[in-house]
């Protein structure tokens, strides 16, 4: 697991193939204009710093699975994997199967 | 039902088509530029968080039947079935007939 | 009378036509680039919601008839008959006649 | 006078003519790319709403003369007589002759 | 003197003509992108209002020379005299020489 | 080490050329679209100030290797060395290697 | 010296011409897409009002040598003598030479 500390509200996100994302019963489809995806969540930054000075932890943490907008964030690649670094307003939806 | 947990002001629908809306007596004009559409809410997120750090609950609830503005949002399909992630800023009105 | 409930700053207006305004001793200029329209307002929101926290009444209430920018709003048709969802700050003034 | 109660921080306006503003001494120049106005304050909003739910009075009162940017606000005719909607924040300033 | 009361955060200037300003010491070169003007504070506003209720004085007072970037502003004529109608936000520097 | 002071929530950074980010493991898609960089934070600014005037330190310190936005940012030289100065909002996440 | 008093958070700079910058050691690159500038503080403003009512001094002060960002400010000339006005938020660092 890289050695990643996101920023403020930001996320670090393995993305998840379609592949594995059929296995799962999701499908995203191809005709949406701003087309979701699914990732995992693999490091959370401290929090959303509010303007009275409050920091605000987030909402998702790591393992969750989730399904953000596409066009958000910015694409890394660490040890030939990559990830993802978006800020948690991109994020739409948790969707844990069980 | 997904299991889907929308993000802070967040909302997950079940869109309502053309033909069970004209059942319930609401007809939406072909011809309104900015097209309003019905639909089911599924889940609801925890909350529009502002900048003092309260957190407000939605005004939707689950199985309210909403009018929303159709530019807003994100389309997801899952288990063969479409739904739309919208923030609650996106919903114009509830609608529940009795 | 529908039963729609608009969401948080949001009204629901009846438009009224131009011949009936005309009676009622108003007219509106063609040639204005913003051109106003005139309404009866049918149902109001929750009120505004400040970013500290506190819901404002909306200034209107049912049975108000109002003055609207025309370019705001969303139209909806609801047993035959056209409405309007308007947010507060697309209405101008209150005029009610007596 | 009509019974027109403008919302917030706006202000029903009657405008003043070219020919009666020569008279007052005022003249604005036809090139100024912004060109100003001159009006008559004819009824005023409950005032501007702050964030943190405080209402603030408007600076203009019935009766005031007043110039204001010629770009802004919604025309309104009644009973043949043009008037004007303007947010306080149009309104550059009172002249009052005395 | 006009009796003409800015609003708000307005100020009321009378400019200073480039060949004055040359004796004054001060050349403002014609190649500026955004070139500045110099003028002479005739009226000013109550101040600018904070979203916290709170008025606060402009810094500057009737008779101060002030620098303004030359784009802001309404221009109006009165008796025949040019003014500016500024709000604070586009006024640079005083510039009082002693 | 050059005597610089950023201003605010600034960050002056020393950046990781791609031949010894190679080294560290990490590499970055040509592809990417909003393609991020690495460096070292050589100095921070005094803290990011909030509108209730409290200054909050930066979450960055000295001798942090960073991943950053490309876009942002300013170079600087200095005896000979490039430099850049970023706000922190465009510094993505800490990527210290153990 | 000028008798100059910027407003606000505005700060009079003068401009250090290429040539001395050379020999403080820095050179700032041709190629660079936003060029910074170097420059002597010569008058600071009041400091900057934040929405609380609270005047929050200005990091830089008279005599510090400053990097701003180029395309900032507005030009003006005194005594045969060009200066800058610029927002303390055009200013990226301070860097005094010992």
């Amino acid at each position: 697991m890289p050695d990643i500390r996101p920023l403020g509200d930001r996320v670090l996100v393995k993305p998840i193939e379609q592949e594995e994302r059929t296995k799962g019963g999701i499908v995203l489809p191809d005709t949406a204009k701003e087309k979701p995806q699914m990732g995992e969540v693999i490091a959370v930054g401290t929090g959303r710093l509010l303007e009275n000075g409050q920091k605000v932890p987030l909402e998702v943490k790591v393992g969750d699975r989730i399904i953000y907008a596409k066009y958000g964030g910015t694409e890394v690649k660490l040890n030939g994997v990559e990830y993802l670094i978006l800020r948690e307003s991109d994020i739409l939806a948790i969707h844990n199967e069980k």
